[in-house]
């Protein structure tokens, strides 16, 4: 297919068929993101800025491993004692960025549409490497491909995704991708981290992993984090673990093929027990490993596209 | 011309055809800066130090891309969780670096004269990219390519700085080069922040912006820093913005061909209106770019010049 | 020889002739390290991380030098705002980030054995910065390296390493080198910071500097860290550097052809006084420049030889 795309903003935005192109680019990709002599030259002589106002260490070196492969040139930007702290605007700040000469901007922000409105005031290519609680769209790709190339297909599986769905960028991300291609996606977790609301999107509504658990294909533990459990009419840890944390004894009710995704970083003995993050049905380091193949692709296909053009 | 200096540590300290040079190199840098696929090799197998006891993120990213364009080792130095933080001196901190086999230093710092200091104990090329109040002169450098660029010409004209001078590295470089140049300068702010003592460097002195409005070919509007206004014999923002501050009404008393230029982080609606900054007569956004071609031109020029030789 | 070793944990787990034959590596890398054009391509396409939990200044700015002059690609990991900061375990950290895809880790961590652990959970080259107060190879072959080249030989030598040996992964690492190749080691120092028991190790005690200084050929001189002397039974300062500190009247005690060096960075008039610091004496830069070729020659290595072969 042609690719027109200029931006990654969300999955929202993308259509099936994207969806699936950036998963075909990214398998050619993946040989040389493990490869490791695999220094290719797509973006040489291109400048891509990665601008995380959120802390960040696995998405951040994920994307540079990405850029880096690519042969691209690479301005780090963080938050911490930037113009930003200074009183700048987002809109001053990415002009002036934009002004140096660059091809592209890899942006984290904690509000939502950020991104967005970074492509309303650059002409440079723009990608959401997560915004607030809206999207995280690369990693929704990462999981998709993880499941595509486990299961060998995503239409017509059943993936639950379980935690806190009411905070999770992952989880929207995942919803809207794993929709278009067909697939069912149940939210899984306590009600006040999983509204009832989100049926509107599209989802199924679980508050009972016991009760689903035994029809799915794949389930994706988001991470727990215990400050989101504070103050909450729920209670914490050890009581999450016990009602929604994946172990052994529910992995004997699951399938026989189920797989087992996070996100990253586990919180070993809450949402995830060692031994299944670690057993043969998890995909938790393939995930990882797809992260760089699928931000390679998405790089290489929007830089390659005409931007305002 | 054959290009004799080693080190740029101020427009003070060059000769009117050293700076004319240096703008010319900049010229023909600046398509490169600006194409995207612009990757050269000047420096490539150099090894430059950003040396950076100052928090930035403008002037490093901009030092940075043309590093990087040039295609420089680049070593990134802050002073946070530094040899320095466990009291090593600053002569000792660079003969260390220079001892690792370094080309050129770039360094910023808050106490003036710091980088004269270092050319004394280093062979390596220096590049003041701020030292206190003395002097910032690559933005010296880019403010001056862009009025040139913008008018034609540099001599002749009338130039306002308008702001915190006293304590601006920006005025004394632009001033240094712009009377070289052939430029007379007016420096213009209340009393507090421009004394009258500053015309025994050549510059006017003015208390009165809407006195010299109207004769001005450029105007300058340097960042107001609050916490500079905070304790002084003169009220804050909106007090500072009503005597000192560029909106679209003086603008109707300026020259219909003004320059209007401001050396960033803007604070929209203290020292310039967002109607000016993003006007026809801003030539903001061309500073950043001239930013990176300039820094290119002195990189490529120092380091090919013999240093201690 | 067939270098087969795929880690560099300390110097104790290498043998005489392989530490000789980094030193002979690290000869030929020299010349590249301090000639300013000097850019190769041994590890290009190979991913190194450099992964501190602690903060370092030289000894990171030492290995991405060594790293960038090899032509790799280089990923920073700093220990705040990371994975390990929300309770992520280093085992889980380590393999994500192999999992990316890459080849060796350069490891500094506060706990002695963490880069042996990272050995056993993921197949990247393992590089010991400094664990604890167990070990610091890197610089124990640039010290050997440094006293081979101004001495001629290590075998028969006579060397002091005097300071707070207890703490001290620098003197652990050069003891085990030194022995291997020859040498004669005497720990110096007050009894709390220089217990005898180190004499178990084959290192010589003492506690009273003058009377060893006159056999001495080398006298490395630890930095004295101001915090380690509060609160012991020890007086601080002035009174350690009257009694262990060297100065121009204490170099007049020893042999004329006294080697002096300092891992950096230096408490001027403390552990050392600053005309010796920087007199004919002392190789204390030529150290810092051999740390580059030591690192150079390292990875060289390491990544010529199988991993879990």
């Amino acid at each position: 297919m042609e690719w027109t795309q200029p931006h990654l903003l969300g999955l929202e935005y993308y259509s099936a068929d994207e969806i699936t192109h950036v998963l075909d680019t990214a398998e050619a990709f993946r040989a040389i993101a493990t490869r490791n002599d695999g220094q290719r030259n797509d973006l040489r002589g291109k400048v891509v800025v990665n601008l995380f106002f959120e802390a960040s260490t696995r998405t951040r070196m994920s994307f540079e491993l990405a850029e880096r492969r690519l042969g691209a040139t690479i301005l780090n930007f963080s938050a911490a004692g930037s113009s930003t702290s200074k009183g700048e605007t987002l809109r001053d700040t990415a002009r002036n960025i934009e002004a140096m000469g660059i091809d592209a901007i890899v942006m984290r922000h904690s509000c939502p549409g950020a991104p967005q409105l970074l492509t309303r005031c650059t002409a440079a290519h723009v990608v959401n490497a997560g915004d607030g609680a809206h999207e995280h769209p690369t990693q929704g790709l990462l999981d998709i491909l993880t499941i595509r190339q486990r299961l060998g297909r995503i239409e017509g599986l059943k993936v639950a995704i379980v935690g806190d769905i009411a905070h999770s960028r992952v989880a929207r991300s995942n919803l809207h991708g794993l929709l278009k291609l067909g697939a069912e996606v149940t939210f899984v977790g306590p009600p006040t981290l999983v509204p009832a609301a989100f049926r509107k999107l599209g989802a199924n509504v679980s508050h009972d992993l016991d009760a689903v658990l035994p029809e799915m294909d794949v389930l994706n533990m988001l991470r727990i984090q215990n400050e989101r459990l504070e103050g909450q009419p729920f209670p914490a840890g050890h009581e999450y673990s016990r009602l929604f944390g994946l172990n052994a004894e529910r992995m004997r009710c699951a399938k026989p093929g189920v797989l087992v995704m996070h996100p990253g970083p586990i919180n070993r003995g809450v949402e995830i027990a060692p031994d299944v993050a670690d057993g043969p049905r998890s995909a938790i380091l393939e995930q990882v490993t797809n992260g760089v193949a699928v931000r390679m692709a998405v790089l290489s296909l929007l830089t390659g596209a005409k931007c305002r053009g």
